[in-house]
C-alpha cells in the first residue's frame, strides 16, 4: 500500500515524489504555508491527491489558528483558502476541495472554533477515504473496457501517487490485473518531470504489474507498429463537453492513437468535471518554470540560459476520447450529455 | 563556422558531441576502429556526418596498412570495410559511403598500395566538401518553402553536427535567414540523446538565430495553438516511395503536423534516398542500450532495472510529407516518380 498522503497528529505527512525513485522520504507539512510549498513544488502532485493536499492544508491552518474571535477566524480562513488555491492553477480538484471545505466552514462556523477544526479535519480525512473509494469504482467501472492480454499505454502518472490511494489511469488497470487480466504497460516517461519513467514505472513495479518504460517520442512508433491496444490516461479538468486538460503530451498520445484507430480513454473521478466551463479552451494552463526543461535533476542539458517553454498541461478535444472513466459510470460521445446524466443521476452499478 | 568532422595529418578530428553544450571537446582517430567506435558510441551522429566518417575511417584504415601485397591489402580492405557498416545499421548514408570509398579501391587498386591511398583520401576529402555543397544546395531550393516570420519545428539535430557543415534542416532554415527572413525556430529536445536541447539549440545560438526548446511531447500543443508555421526534419533513410527513416518521434511530429494541417518537410541529400527498397517496412530499426534510457548523464532516472525500449528511429509513411528538399531540387508527392526523377535528371537550379 504506497502512502501519498496522512493526516496525522503531527501534521499532513507526503512521500516526496520528487525523490522517487531513488529516495522514499516522507515529508510532514506542520502548518498550511508547507502544505501550499508541497504542491506548489509538486511534492505531491496529480489532480485527486492536490485536492486531498488542499483540503487537508486548509484543516491544518485552521488546526493551528490562534483565532480570538469568529471575526478573526474568518479572515484567517480566508487567507488560507487563498493561499491553497493560489499554487497550481490547472486542476479542478483543487478549487473544488477548498471549495468543499468552504461549506463545511459556512455550515460549523456558529457552533465555533473547536467544531469548525473538527469538521474541516473530518471532512478531509472523509475526502480521502472517498478518494480510494472513487478509484476502486473506477476500476471496476473500467477494467471491462481493457481486453486480456492488452497492451496500454499510460502518460504521466494517474495512479497511486496522484490520489489517496490505487489511482485513476492505474487504478482501471490494477482492477484488470485484479480480474485475471494479463496486463503489459507501456508507460511514457513524461518530460520534463519524469513522472511516468519515475512513478509509474516505480508503483506498477511494486504492484508487480509489467511495465515497459518508453520515451515520449516513440509512444506514436508502438502504436503505428500495432504494439499498443489502448491508451489510458488520467485528467487535471474534463469541460463540460469532455474536452479533458491532462499532463502535456497527452494531446499528442491522442491525436496518434486516432490515427491508429486504437481506443483512447480518460480516468477521472466526476470531481474533475469542470461543468461550469463550456470546452477545453476556458482551461488556464499553467506554465512552470524553465529550469524544469532546461536541466535534469541538477544537471544542465541545454545551453545556458536557453529560451524554453514549459507549459504543464495541454488539452485533449472531445472528438479524440473514446470514453471517458469515472466513479459513477462510463461516459461515451456525446460526452455534453453523457457526462450530465453521470452527475445528476448518480452512481450507476459497475 | 562549426567544425564537425575534418581530416588532418594525426587522424580524423571529431567535436565529441557527447559532451556538448557543456564542453567543446575535439577527439582525434588514430585509426579505423576508432572511427568505428566513434560512430557506434555517437561521438559523432546525423547521417550524412556518419557518411563522412565511415569514408574518413576506411581512408585513415588503409593509410595506415602494412599490407605486403595487393591480396593482404584486398583482405584488410574488406575487414575495415566490414568493421565501419557495422556501426549503425539506419541511415542509408553510411552503406553509400563504404561504397562510394569501395568503387575508387576498385579502380585504383591495380595501381598500387600508394595510389590506393592516396585516392581514397582525396575521396573522402570530396565528400566532405560535396557535402557542404549539398547542403548549401538544399538551402537554396528550401528557403522558398519558409514565409517569412515562420516559426519552425524542428525535431533532433539535421544542423552542421549531423553533415560536414552547414545542415540539412537547419541548412534550409540558415539560408531563409541568409535571405533576410525572420525565423523562430522550435527545437523538440528529442531524447533520449537530447539532440535538439543540446545540439540544435547550441549551433543555432551560435547563428543568432532565436530557438526555444521544449520536450517532445509540447510540440503537439504548440501546434494546436497555431503556433508552428511549418515542420523541418532531415532524414537517415528515405525509400523509393518517400517513406521516411529518421530519429524517433519524427513520425509523432508529422502525424501532429498532418492533424494540424501544417506543412511537413524532409531535407536531405540524394545519397539518403534508398532506392533499394520501394517503402519504409524494409528499413532496419537500430534499438540501442537501455541506459540511455534509463538515466540521463548518468544519473538514473527510472527504478533500478526498468524495462525500456529504445528504437532509435522511425518511419514517417510518405503520406504525411509535404515536401522533400534536396541538393538535386524540391520533391513533391507523389514521391515515387518525383524522388526518381531528381536522382536521373540531376540538378535543377535554386
Amino acid at each position: 500500500m504506497i502512502r501519498t498522503i496522512e493526516w496525522t497528529d503531527s501534521g499532513v505527512v507526503m512521500l516526496d515524489q520528487r525523490l522517487l525513485p531513488a529516495e522514499e522520504v516522507y515529508r510532514t507539512c506542520k502548518d498550511y504555508r508547507e502544505v501550499a510549498e508541497a504542491i506548489r513544488s509538486m511534492v505531491i502532485r496529480g489532480a485527486p491527491a492536490i485536492g486531498i493536499a488542499a483540503a487537508m492544508g486548509v484543516a491544518l491552518g485552521v488546526q493551528h489558528s490562534s483565532a480570538q474571535s469568529l471575526k478573526e477566524l474568518d479572515r484567517e480562513f480566508h487567507d488560507i483558502c487563498e493561499c491553497i488555491s493560489s499554487t497550481r492553477p490547472t486542476a479542478v480538484n483543487l478549487f473544488w476541495a477548498v471549495d468543499r471545505v468552504k461549506s463545511v466552514y459556512r455550515e460549523t462556523r456558529n457552533e465555533g472554533i473547536e467544531a469548525v477544526r473538527e469538521a474541516l479535519i473530518r471532512e478531509a480525512g472523509e475526502m480521502h477515504r472517498q478518494d480510494i473509494a472513487a478509484n476502486r469504482q473506477m476500476g471496476c467501472f473500467g477494467r471491462e473496457l481493457i481486453p486480456d492480454n492488452a497492451r496500454v499505454l499510460t502518460h504521466c502518472n494517474a495512479g497511486a501517487l496522484a490520489t489517496a490511494g490505487y489511482g485513476t489511469a492505474l487504478g482501471v488497470i490494477r482492477a484488470a490485473v485484479e480480474a485475471g487480466k494479463q496486463i503489459q504497460v507501456y508507460a511514457d516517461e513524461t518530460r520534463p518531470f519524469l513522472q511516468g519513467a519515475r512513478l509509474t514505472a516505480w508503483e506498477l513495479q511494486k504492484d508487480g504489474i509489467p511495465v515497459t518504460v518508453i520515451t515520449d517520442n516513440m509512444a506514436g512508433y508502438f502504436m503505428y507498429k500495432g504494439m499498443i491496444d489502448c491508451v489510458i490516461v488520467g485528467a487535471d479538468r474534463i469541460a463540460a463537453n469532455g474536452d479533458t486538460a491532462n499532463k502535456i503530451g497527452t494531446y499528442s498520445a491522442a491525436v496518434l492513437a486516432n490515427e491508429n484507430k486504437i481506443p483512447f480513454f480518460v480516468a477521472a473521478p466526476v470531481s474533475t468535471i469542470d461543468f461550469g466551463i463550456p470546452d477545453g479552451a476556458h482551461v488556464t494552463i499553467e506554465e512552470r518554470a524553465a529550469e524544469e526543461v532546461r536541466s535534469i535533476h541538477g544537471i544542465p542539458i541545454t545551453p545556458e540560459n536557453a529560451v524554453v517553454a514549459n507549459p504543464a498541461f495541454d488539452i485533449t478535444p472531445e472528438r479524440f476520447i473514446s470514453a471517458i472513466i469515472t466513479d459513477r459510470g462510463i461516459a461515451r460521445p456525446p460526452f455534453r450529455e453523457s457526462l450530465r446524466a453521470l452527475a445528476t443521476n448518480g452512481a450507476g452499478s459497475p
